[in-house]
């Protein structure tokens, strides 16, 4: 569901490029756009928009800045690298109308925390939206990302890998994966994407993963249940740098579903180092 | 199908403590007992019973042998640490006859190797049967092997580790899982079990994964493919050794489909360290 041209858009501001980046797209496309920046997540230059800087505690200025605004769509991008350490808040009036709201949620874990933020803009008679749905470059078509298109040889690669991560996904335990030779190789947890790439590099030079040349292939795709308006996985020059790193032939992002951030520099890497990256379409039972 | 009392039993024997376990065992239940023992692998003890030291390369012996002891069950039980370097192999005459059949097993995976050999050692009437069908304590029965059964608190991670072991060998991945707290932390693939639990207490040094005291469970659980005759999945008091490392609370096998190296010492481990060993059975829908 694209969001309509000329409406106003209010973007909540975490840290990264991608708050800025969304901003931008929506002011191209004709959208009066205001931006919340937490303070000590977004980046400064969000000041080229109307903005206010917000603390975490000062929850109840949100509401009056966003009903300042109009109405009633709502972006949250952007990383959250600190959790918010509630006793340490000073809360200010706003915030204790929402106060019990909002207790519930920090004693949740993070996707709960996320999704309970949408619940209480929904019940204020706000839309969130996601990033990708006002910016569509966020996330990958079907097909090549760069130069390269995925090898007949990586093929086998690239859909066990992907049905790999579907089916972690599924059990809600991750959202990534690298097979090699028709092997699935690894599967990511809590150790994070970059951590699973790390691993697979260490495997190979200790000898226990043997191939020669580029060869496997990671796939990131989104969890079924995931709410993609807040919570969408992420590829970056990192995780470019990581998988060539490892040794990887190439990177199978599911399409539509999995956020690029930088999309520039992922493909000015990955042509560089000679790695495909490719939008893919999952089959729904499961490649 | 447990095999009868008196036939006799042949056990081709690599290393570690599993074949002379499994012969002392047969022995006592009344069955003749010869060793093949490959040169390399097998514990020199093997010697207190009737025995033939074999190379890899002398494939043709192998059915000499097997022949001389008169029909017809077999074990296959040990680890075999080094992959034979075919190429150095001197092969014997009587391997000649099956040498296509078995180069066509060395090109390909490990398992499609154990499950060759299965299907040679068939195809000439033999009858290749588990080492726990012989040993019946080699597996876990339901509930706790030591003083310890699964608290109350870890029976949510106890499932959740379990589903996700299955969930990953359904796709060939792996065989095990760690989940803390109600979430899965760490999938296995390539990088084995004792790989997996390094992990986890690397990310609990890190302070990435909290919890206090002792918590969290690893679940280890057959692939539903898997031949359990020639390649079951295995623990050992290394496993309860990292486990306890790690930080968790205890170990979650399935009931008859996960072999136990040494259960004495992993039950004097656990029990010394406060950790559960549970046998458990999946749910056919994963749990």
């Amino acid at each position: 569901m694209p969001t309509s041209g000329g409406d106003p858009l209010t973007i909540i501001a975490g840290s990264g490029p991608l708050p800025l980046h969304v901003a931008r797209t929506a002011a191209r496309a004709g959208r009066p756009v205001q931006i919340i920046g937490i303070i000590g997540e977004a980046d400064p230059e969000i000041a080229e928009f109307p903005h206010v800087w917000l603390k975490w505690g000062e929850i109840g200025r949100f509401e009056s800045v966003l009903a300042a605004h109009g109405p009633k769509d709502v972006v949250l991008i952007g990383a959250i690298r600190v959790r918010p350490d509630f006793p340490n808040i000073k809360v200010d009036f706003g915030a204790i109308r929402i106060l019990p709201e909002v207790m519930k949620l920090l004693a949740n874990g993070d996707s709960d925390l996320l999704s309970g933020v949408v619940g209480i803009l929904a019940r204020r008679g706000y839309r969130v939206v996601g990033a990708h749905e006002v910016a569509a470059d966020l996330v990958a078509g079907e097909g090549p990302l760069g130069a390269k298109p995925v090898p007949r040889a990586s093929r086998r690669d690239v859909d066990r890998a992907l049905a790999a991560a579907r089916a972690i996904g599924i059990i809600d335990a991750g959202q990534a994966a690298v097979a090699a030779n028709g092997r699935v190789v690894a599967l990511e947890a809590a150790e994070g994407t970059d951590g699973m790439l790390e691993r697979v590099a260490a495997l190979r030079e200790a000898g226990r993963l043997r191939w020669s040349g580029r060869a496997g292939v990671l796939a990131k795709c989104a969890k079924p249940q995931q709410d993609l308006r807040v919570d969408m996985p992420t590829i970056g020059p990192r995780t470019v740098e990581a998988a060539a790193r490892a040794g990887l032939a190439g990177i199978a992002i599911e399409a539509g579903r999995v956020m690029i951030v930088d999309r520039a520099e992922v493909v000015r890497l990955a042509d560089a180092e000679g790695l495909f990256v490719s939008g893919e379409t999952i089959a729904p039972e499961g490649g």
